[in-house]
């Protein structure tokens, strides 16, 4: 648990580094071996590219420092809860376990919506562990967005 | 339907460079206004990584050509019904429309098992077409198969 705890507040220093470039604060971290091998954050509006979420990019960097597309005897660290793309590449790379912090109730595919890790209709099942610096990871998205909404406030303002 | 005829055409060229490469032949192109923005190829052997399936890859290239995250105005045409974190990635960057060739029963998530594009509690749907030269798509990956479980019996002959 204090191990989850350690690499879970490295996520959120991605998350972090998310927010310093007004990108959605989530961030992302692999470990394997109780190493480090990858770390990223969401990207989407800097690289305008669909799929630069942080999970996404993290398990890329954990398929080249592997090299190969199978990341078994890893273990995913995500703030947020993963959308149906994220859960989806979890599935493809065969990652045995996440460990994620805030639920998303609008899109997330791991226990909001739909349960997509833990469906042995796939070929792959996942361990999930949810809640891990919950209040933290939730938080940093609730603050982002009420920045966001306060800018554009005071941008219409100044319109007036 | 012509059109959508001609366009798979393209996305079984693209599957074939798959299968040439020992891949699993699947492909994928993106049109905008008539013309094909993306063609791609599945190729996670190839690269390692867990994520470059055909539409993966395809809709980052039509993110770089079109300098948007949203592929507003685009159709994508696939082989074989997108996996979940295809489908995902389809939801993402806001496809409108995707055409596919033939079912996957053992992981589509457009309409084997899930029906991730049409379920309104996601913040965008997508126009589905399937059934689009479903037999030649179907047929690739059935010959692929079977060449692949031929080799392996006759290398174990050969070890014998």
């Amino acid at each position: 648990m204090e191990k989850d705890h350690f690499y879970m507040q490295l996520a959120i220093e991605e998350a972090n580094k998310a927010a310093a470039k007004g990108e959605v604060p989530i961030g992302a971290v692999i470990v394997y071996n109780d190493e480090v091998i990858a770390r990223a954050h969401n990207l989407r509006e800097t690289t305008n590219n669909a799929v630069t979420h942080a999970e996404l990019l993290a398990i890329q960097q954990a398929c080249l420092h592997l090299d190969n597309w199978r990341l078994e005897d890893t273990k995913l660290y995500v703030t947020l809860e993963p959308c149906p793309m994220c859960a989806g590449a979890i599935l493809q790379s065969r990652i045995p376990h996440i460990v994620y912090g805030a639920r998303d109730a609008k899109a997330g595919c791991v226990d909001s919506l739909y349960r997509l890790l833990n469906d042995d209709r796939f070929n792959h099942q996942c361990q999930v562990t949810e809640n891990v610096l919950a209040d933290e990871c939730g938080q940093l998205l609730t603050q982002f967005f009420r920045n966001l909404r306060e800018l554009k406030k005071q941008k219409r303002k100044t319109q007036l």
